[in-house]
């Protein structure tokens, strides 16, 4: 379920913070078009993306405006076909080739700022930009995502983070040259004030790890779940592992504590008053990997449905 | 990926040691109406599910000759009208109402035997059994699932904890009556000796959790990856956080060390003669929640893919 007035509460607040094509939202947090096409209604008209299939679905909903794949693929092919302008990260010779191979025509360099995943050490990115360039390629720019800050809960450590990694970003992109300079997320899209482009995508729905921050963003996304069991003294609902992601360990339910998820239920601590029937709103920690679970994302208002949101971009 | 030699080996030896009605597959572990069919061409006729859809699903394909919705459910109309013979647990007045209200005819008591999960103390299993008989539903007998005893590494613990749950279970039984105890998982399908069906489903294709046990069952389920990036040291892989269940910790890859997981990338130690597009595999923690992110199970023998089979019983 999304609260409607708390996603039009965080759509207006990011908007007014940064607007138009300073934030390029991320679908992966909830890969969904109907969302997306209410982002892009607040002027976003840019879009990053994690895997080709969401490139492919919001290309095919008529948001290929401006589509980065923010992520390394060694077979471009599916996103070369496409009527919308991609662009896709490289860090290495054999991704840069890939893109060549698959018939992308843009690209931006994927420099690694200190967290330990893609991208190219700082110093390299001229080099590689250069080899892109020199296969017929268009370096938009550089990419380089601080996530090892995102979630950190001391602010001041957050934003020493994304100093310290957005200098090394800044100084790839001397060597880079381009238009773009596309970073940030959800935690430090205030902080982060040498990004061109903000990839923030979780302030959208929200999820318990981020509303441990200093973020003016309201939890939107809840699990409904029916208590299906009072039997043995502790509460038990039916909403388990395959309705959540887990890696950022167990969801919240108001005034109740947490004891275990199983496949298809969550145990928790006796509320006296419930009873078999009764529903609980269940508050995810991660939201991109629970979403990712559901078919639908359900727009409520209080206790009425008044729209239901395939979520379409599921998938590789 | 589901690797055919392992999985027909799993296969076999499960039904070897409980052959026919002895073993009623748990579907939740695949999800997959063309993988219960090759388990009901081995003589298992009657399967276990966690969910209404899965239940559905069965039926829809031919595969209703015995239901067992071994979980409880507030809304039971889905179930009292499918073309199938369908059973339902129940522990409480409300869920044997439902039962009644959504027109199923079978149920079994479910019966708490440690796990904190659902299910009647056992010592009123007798009472509700009365209380469904009452209400025109045929008891078929008792249900209590052993979770808590599954995944012990220690054998004698294991097989210890499941004799102390039987126990209960055995007591409940004596009040309920029926033909039917219905109990047993992977980690105890062989331990078991109270129950007149197992309703193990890991067996299949297992994991890595199953896999540190003394079971005869091997490792059938991957994730294929294809190594991103190696700029920066160590390697990054395609298979991230929507591809596996986490509630049990980190995948493995043979020979490598995972650092951490991301929602599109799994990050490990250094392998060094890896290069970006080479393919690595990625054994899950736990195979429920990955399968259930997944469209497809590949059978593969080796390198070659020899049929999809669509994971069709996800959802609710």
């Amino acid at each position: 379920m999304v609260e409607r007035s708390a996603l039009e509460h965080n759509l207006a607040t990011m908007s007014e913070s940064l607007p138009g094509a300073r934030l390029r939202p991320h679908v992966k947090a909830h890969k969904c078009t109907a969302l997306a096409r209410r982002q892009a209604q607040n002027g976003h008209r840019g879009f990053t993306c994690a895997t080709i299939r969401e490139v492919e679905g919001l290309a095919r909903a008529g948001l290929g405006d401006d589509l980065l794949l923010a992520n390394e693929v060694l077979d471009a092919r599916r996103l070369g076909s496409l009527d919308a302008r991609v662009t896709v990260a490289v860090d290495s010779a054999e991704t840069i080739d890939a893109a060549v191979r698959g018939g992308v025509r843009e690209v931006l360099i994927d420099v690694n700022v200190g967290l330990p995943r893609c991208g190219c050490p700082p110093d390299e990115a001229g080099r590689l930009a250069d080899a892109a360039r020199a296969r017929g390629l268009s370096v938009r720019g550089v990419m380089g995502y601080e996530g090892h800050a995102v979630l950190l809960e001391d602010a001041a450590r957050r934003a020493s983070e994304t100093s310290r990694s957005m200098d090394l970003l800044r100084s790839a992109h001397a060597d880079v040259g381009g238009e773009v300079v596309s970073a940030g997320g959800t935690g430090t899209y205030a902080l982060n004030d040498v990004a061109t482009e903000i990839q923030a995508g979780s302030y959208v729905l929200m999820d318990t790890a981020y509303g441990r921050l200093d973020l003016p963003f309201r939890a939107a996304l809840s699990v409904l779940a029916t208590v299906v069991s009072v039997s043995s003294g502790y509460v038990v609902a039916d909403c388990g592992l395959k309705a959540l992601g887990m890696d950022h360990g167990n969801p919240a339910i108001d005034g109740g504590e947490i004891w275990f998820c199983s496949d298809e239920h969550v145990t928790f601590s006796p509320l006296a008053s419930l009873r078999p029937g009764d529903r609980v709103r269940v508050h995810p920690a991660h939201v991109d990997p629970t979403v990712a679970y559901h078919e639908h994302l359900h727009l409520v208002d209080g206790e009425a449905v008044v729209d239901a949101w395939p979520v379409d971009l599921r998938g590789w």
